[in-house]
């Protein structure tokens, strides 16, 4: 199995016809979409569900953006999703241009695309949308829920708000946001608000602020890296199409060449006002929303907590993932917290999926160990 | 003393009037204009000189930005810049726009600034300028020659290319750029270069791309200080306007107000294509340009050399400057490595002056002590 592997089903499932799905911002949507896909089929019991979640960019359909997962991890041991045992469910994120309602999405109030008037969302918003989804696919409780970056964020919040549906949390390079991610974040959206091609949300589709875009996403990229891995690979070469960095202002180095096409590809498959809905969602991800305190929420959870940081992540840096995993167990979460060595950044968990792989596998194993014994 | 001491005597040089001053890079200025000022006087054996090297946005006006150098350092001991016994030299760095020839300069060519026409300048080309000015003010001889970033960057050519002028070379926070920080630099040019406004650098006075510059300053500004520092700043509090970071899509979290307040502070005093310019230069140092290697440089140096990296410090990270110092010592230079200590990033030369000074002082008394035994 490769890159594109097929649901066994995919869908969109709306809801909230009748009556509003209040925001946790305030707004609302009438109606909501969802767009689902399942790999694999829901056994007779219904226990073998594993919800996936989804990063920034990605889509409902896991298999294109997680492929690896799909396979054995090593030697002797199974894929982490098996199909023969698993039945594996990702959504589309509220907000996103992948299927589920977002600011691309016909506001039935105008029948334009919401485009700026898209309501703000949150984790929380995303979630609830995906409990109403597994409501409807008839899945009572989460074997596991998983996920990295923002989907590890929609993975905690299942565990607080739904403690009773989930059986093991499975977070990956995932924490609240830092102030240097706070701050890197804010960078991006100003610099998609800042093209005069934004015209305040309201541009036409295929008219979108391809430039502001497409430097957010370069920004983004620095991010999601390492600056071991920008070395390794880049160093001080010029740009590979042979522009010479020393002599003009515009030539490259090969760093700023692969950003720029970066950021190019981004513009092709993204929408502006997608990315600053979803942008900010990263932002206001705390898991004391809604609730008293932050250990009132992480009180709430049940599930066992898999935590795992990746050592050279510097948008959720492992220092801030271990600090979560200390204040789980302080609040009395069964809460376990592994590094994972990577010179890939954040984007490890896309980068090496076969050594995470094999890191959540253990996780796993020893989740279930724990459940034989206890 | 505090900020705003002022020069003992300032001036323009104007040279290169009947012949074109060639540059690095193959361009060439006609004439040459470079602002200088002078702190202290300069004894009758021309010996007390110092020069000290501003960096990207700095002024040849060293006791505006570095103050604190000319008090004294620690109890007991002397200021790193003594104006009994120093006479200290600054030059505004080709490019800028605080009276040396840049891009804000009249082009006698058209009569008009340069302007995007401005060629580009490599660190060698500065370094052969400040040559130039110190002939005119008849220091043969330079005690030291001290500056951080940029300004680094200049003392170590300094050593290199006049290695008998140079007695004791101290650059801070200072290494060729890595390819994270070219990558940063990249963007912010792109910043620039994307906002409407810039016109492809032909903007009239009072009209430059302040959104794009101000873009950049604000990535610039993540790149000079430190996630710890931001953290313990900024964390995850809302702006003190009292903005709601949760509840609105523009909403700000502190951080962010920060970041905008630089950006905005920046574009009253600096020019863009200045800033094109000036953080190009930042990309294209390296001390090989000219010979035949890096050892074939480092091995002409003759002065003592002393390096500090900043620790927390990720445009100029001190394992670079570290590695730099190998190098050296591997070419045989007389160099020492020192880290300081500081959670405020590359910024930290500015923002603890103090604790800076005291190390410099040390690093001057060792070269004392070895002038001394030697």
């Amino acid at each position: 199995m490769g890159a594109g592997l097929q649901p066994t089903r995919e869908g969109d499932l709306t809801f909230a016809v009748d009556a509003p799905f209040r925001l946790e911002a305030g707004g609302a949507l009438q109606p909501v979409t969802i767009r689902y896909a399942i790999y694999g089929e829901l056994n007779a019991e219904r226990d073998n569900a594993v919800l996936a979640c989804h990063a920034l960019s990605g889509s409902a359909r896991v298999g294109d953006w997680w492929p690896e997962m799909f396979e054995p991890a090593n030697k002797g041991a199974g894929a982490v999703f098996d199909l023969e045992r698993d039945c594996i469910v990702c959504t589309n994120i509220l907000g996103s241009c992948y299927g589920s309602s977002g600011p691309t999405s016909v506001n039935p109030a105008t029948q334009q695309p919401y485009g700026p008037d898209f309501p703000l969302v949150h984790i929380r918003d995303i979630v609830h949308a995906q409990a109403i989804v597994m409501d409807a696919l008839g899945i009572e409780h989460l074997r596991t829920v998983i996920g990295a970056s923002i989907g590890g964020m929609q993975t905690l919040q299942w565990a607080v708000d739904y403690p009773d549906r989930v059986g093991h949390c499975i977070a990956i390079g995932t924490a609240p946001l830092s102030a240097m991610g706070l701050a890197l974040n804010h960078l991006q959206r100003r610099a998609i608000l800042q093209d005069p091609k934004f015209q305040d949300g309201r541009y036409l589709a295929g008219q979108q602020p391809v430039d502001g875009l497409a430097l957010a996403r370069a920004i983004a990229m620095c991010s999601y890296k390492s600056a071991e891995l920008f070395g390794e690979r880049y160093a001080r070469k010029p740009n590979r199409n042979g522009e010479d960095p020393l002599r003009s202002l515009h030539g490259r180095f090969d760093v700023a060449g692969y950003l720029d096409y970066q950021g190019e590809k981004f513009v092709q498959r993204f929408d502006a006002n997608s990315y600053l809905v979803i942008s900010k969602l990263m932002d206001t991800f705390d898991l004391e929303h809604g609730y008293k305190s932050q250990l009132a929420a992480l009180k709430r959870i049940e599930a066992h907590v898999s935590l795992i940081g990746i050592s050279s992540d510097w948008l959720f840096p492992p220092e801030d993932v271990r600090a979560l995993a200390e204040r789980m167990r302080a609040a009395g979460v069964e809460c376990d917290y592994t590094q994972f060595e990577s010179a890939h950044g954040h984007d490890g968990f896309l980068a090496e999926v076969e050594a995470i792989a094999a890191l959540v596998n253990r996780r796993v194993d020893a989740k279930r160990g724990l459940e034989r014994a206890g």
